[in-house]
C-alpha cells in the first residue's frame, strides 16, 4: 500500500480529495495546518473527516501567518467580504499553498511517499493565483529538486485531482465516494460550531455548487 | 529605500547575506525559523545579528518540524556525525529550505518586498540538494506564479549571492562588510552558550574555511 499524503482543510474540496485518495487505494496521512485562521472551525471538521473518511494519521502543524497578515483570513482589522468582489479577494492568505504544500513535501519525504494530494480547484474558485494548474506544475517542478528523495530518484507528483472540475461536479463525486458534506466547513467566517455565514464567498460558490449538482445541501447557514 | 527579507539563521553565510544586502541598500526584514533545531543557540545568534547588523525588523516563526523527524537536527534518535560521511548526510531536514522561503515568500509579498535573500552555497557545504542553483531558479519561478504580487506584475527575485562562492571567499566578503563572526553559530550541537562541537560537518567547513581565508576564527570548539 502507498502513503500519500493529503492536505486536508476541512473544506468539501479536500474531504473529496482524501475520499479520492483513499479509493485509489493509498494510505492516506492527512495534514492540516493551524495558521490562525479566522475560520478555525475547519480545524475541528478536518480532524472529523480525517476520521470517518479512513485516513491512517492525521497531523496538525502549527503556523502563526497572523504574525505576518496581510489577509482577511489572517488579520482582524481586514474583514471578509459580504459581497461578490472583482479580482483577487481580501481573503486571500500570501503564500498559503505553498507553505502547506512545503510540509507535505517534508512529511511525504519522511514518510517515503512520492504522492501529495491538493484540493485546488482553478473553475468555481476565488480567483487565488496558488490554485491554477501552472502553479501546481511549477510546485512539482520545484519539491524534484529539492529534496534527498528526488536526487536518489524517487520523484515526488503533486495529485490535484479537483483543478478542472466544477463545483458541482466535485460534490457529486464527494457525494458518490460518500462524503458526509455536513462534516465538511467551507465558510471564511464560520463560528465555533460550523455555523456557516452564507454570504462570504466561499459560501457563495457552496451553495451554488450543491444547487447545480442537485444534492441535498446539510449547511446551516445563518443567512 | 526597497524592501527586502533576509533568511537569518545565526550562522556565518546567512549573517554575510545580511550585511551585502544592507550594503546594496536594502531595508531588512530579517526571518529566523525557530523549527526546534538540536543546535537551538542559533537563534539566539540571529537575534543578535539582525540587531549589530542594522536589520529594520526580526521575526522568529515556529514550526515544529520534531513532529515529522526524519533529521539529526529534528531527531534526538538520530545523531549528528562526528566524521565526514558519503552523500547526503543525516542533517539533511526534509523540505528545509522550501519551508523557509515559503514563508520569507508570504512576508515579503505583505510588506510589498520583491527581494529575498538566502545563504545557500553549493561549493564548500553539505551536499543539501536545496542548495543547489536549479532548486532556486526553480523555487523563483514556483514563486512567481504562487503570489497576488506577481499576478499583479511585481515579480520576485531570490538572491543567493554565496550559490558559487568557496566558505573561505565568503568569510574574506563577511569580515570586509564587518560581520562579526563570533556572533554567529554554525555548529550542529552547539550548547546553550553557542560552544562548537568542532567535529560536525558544519565546524569542519567552518574550520577549514577560516583556515583558508586567512582570518581569524573567534569560535570556541570544545574538540
Amino acid at each position: 500500500m502507498k502513503n500519500a499524503v493529503v492536505l486536508l482543510s476541512g473544506g468539501m474540496d479536500s474531504a473529496t480529495v482524501l475520499a479520492i485518495a483513499h479509493q485509489q487505494g493509498y494510505q492516506c496521512y492527512t495534514l492540516s495546518v493551524d495558521y490562525g485562521q479566522r475560520h478555525h472551525a475547519e480545524l475541528a471538521a478536518a480532524h472529523n473527516l480525517a476520521e470517518s473518511l479512513g485516513a491512517h494519521e492525521h497531523k496538525v502543524i502549527k503556523i502563526d501567518l497572523t504574525s505576518f497578515g496581510g489577509s482577511a483570513l489572517t488579520d482582524d482589522k481586514i474583514s471578509v467580504s459580504q459581497q461578490p468582489t472583482e479580482g483577487i479577494p481580501l481573503t486571500y492568505v500570501p503564500a498559503r499553498n505553498t507553505i502547506m504544500l512545503s510540509l507535505a513535501l517534508a512529511w511525504a519525504e519522511v514518510l517515503n511517499s512520492q504522492d501529495i494530494f491538493i484540493g485546488v480547484n482553478a473553475v468555481d474558485y476565488s480567483g487565488y493565483p496558488d490554485c491554477r494548474p501552472a502553479y501546481i506544475e511549477a510546485f512539482e517542478h520545484m519539491a524534484n529538486l529539492a529534496t534527498k528523495a528526488a536526487v536518489e530518484g524517487r520523484n515526488l507528483v503533486v495529485h490535484a485531482p479537483l483543478l478542472h472540475m466544477s463545483k458541482a461536479e466535485i460534490i457529486q463525486q464527494g457525494h458518490l465516494l460518500g462524503v458526509d458534506f455536513s462534516r465538511t466547513v467551507s465558510c471564511y467566517q464560520a463560528d465555533v460550531n460550523g455555523r456557516a455565514c452564507g454570504v462570504c464567498d466561499a459560501c457563495r460558490l457552496r451553495r451554488a455548487g450543491f444547487a447545480a449538482a442537485g444534492v441535498n445541501d446539510p449547511t446551516i447557514y445563518v443567512s
